[in-house]
């Protein structure tokens, strides 16, 4: 392997390359022209893709699936949840998602639509009933965390 | 302003989120039920809409507008540019992408498009002659660099 | 320029070093046959010279010095300060900060010295009075935070 | 665990700190009042108490060490190393070095000296012979590369 072989190599594998020009690129390309809902179930089935690539151990408890779930968070820098269990729903708290930043100032519902989506998969790995979904909250404003439920599925 | 939060708009500003995971999910979700060719458009046209987010100063040669190049590619980590005049073209070398790596090993055409966008239209904001253009040659196998080209347009 | 050196620029610039590594093998290096008082000296004193790196702008009060040491820290990817005003005292918890797990774990002395140096150096900045001196407080064994405070020098 | 324990957590884990003024600091510490040849040896020492926590398996050939020393710097970073058979002697050419860099631009030969101690300790577990020793040549101006030997070690 001589000099300049060594530094293709290296130069590509050693750059952490930040991506928030191609984000906000994508996300303006995504925009135009679609409507809103469909960016929205986009960004929910990008998010299930994600999930798929990162699995979850099988936990026995709320403790150990929020352990589980920010161990990949914390390793990927893309905040931290936390689980509460309340009578009739688990509830997910996301905070610090670098989506919103990332994406513009008022995606916060993209930013929903995929966290929706990879802790809808994570939780069906887990063995959900069929009659318990998660939903994410509209975004606030204040972009301080997102947050998530998972409880029985509204009747029609 | 208290502890908490505090620690939530440092924990959303200090991480370096890695976006590998959404990259693939994404190429796999844009690439189910979509043509090549409508993909590299979309490749295309994000390209330019991160260029216009990137300005390039007015440049007097080739030496200056690689240099322009460089100091936008260096600090997102996305590789390095050579340019090279040659008797009819000139002719850009880009290494060390990053793109090829993050959406999938068969994607160099993607990258290739991505960077045609970006170098078309920085070399449009430093007054291209309207019978120019710039392509990237195909992606080669060992995804090494991608090569482009401005040159007279092909008469049809 | 050609590839070759057009990498060797790119590849050391783009590259983000991770220094843990280095940094536990100078903490050893450090300890060996040094005693605590001189090292707790050294990190105070490159504390001080960190500061004089990092220039803080005048602020008005104990909100805007957050803001502007926090701006630092947050670039720094050093942690987060959050300010108080007591009685007697300013109070400042430094949390988050990367030291302690960097130089191993049982080194938060050393970090609580770094930090001392930088915090005096940046209130001298400010026309601190003669009269008032930083001292960090014993670093707790969970490592959560360092806590500082700006008060009247102790009397002989 | 609770949202404030959780983000101090993540806060402390996710950022990526950097250490220029550190190093810049540390290096301006060091170097008043200690002689240069100290700083060297303390430079090697460093290197070689990096070496012992950066462990290389046993390789059968030059290719083999190459790909091994590479991994370790490519995960830290680090830059690249090519290594050369010469007549009587092992050259390595380590390139994309961050240390001169975060040093300062007078500390080429700072960085000659942890290099050389990491190598040499690298070499000694593969089963140096004694009378082999590892060598940095006094560092460029151009600050491109740092050139070590390994080679049969000089007689008095």
């Amino acid at each position: 392997m001589d000099l300049t072989a060594a530094l293709l190599h290296y130069g590509e594998r050693a750059a952490l390359p930040q991506w928030q020009h191609f984000n906000q690129a994508l996300a303006l390309e995504l925009a135009a022209g679609r409507p809103e809902a469909e960016i929205r179930r986009l960004c929910l089935r990008i998010g299930q893709r994600m999930a798929d690539t990162l699995p979850v151990p099988r936990c026995d408890d709320t403790r150990q699936l929020q352990q589980a779930f920010n161990a990949h968070w914390e390793a990927l820098g893309w905040g931290v949840a936390v689980l509460q269990e309340e009578a009739d729903a688990l509830r997910i708290v996301h905070a610090c998602s670098p989506m919103a930043r990332q994406f513009g100032p008022d995606k916060g519902d993209w930013a929903a639509g995929l966290l929706e989506g990879v802790y809808a998969r994570w939780l069906e790995s887990q063995g959900l009933p069929a009659n318990l979904s998660v939903r994410a909250l509209p975004a606030q404003e204040d972009g301080g965390w997102i947050e998530l439920r998972l409880s029985r599925k509204h009747q029609p």
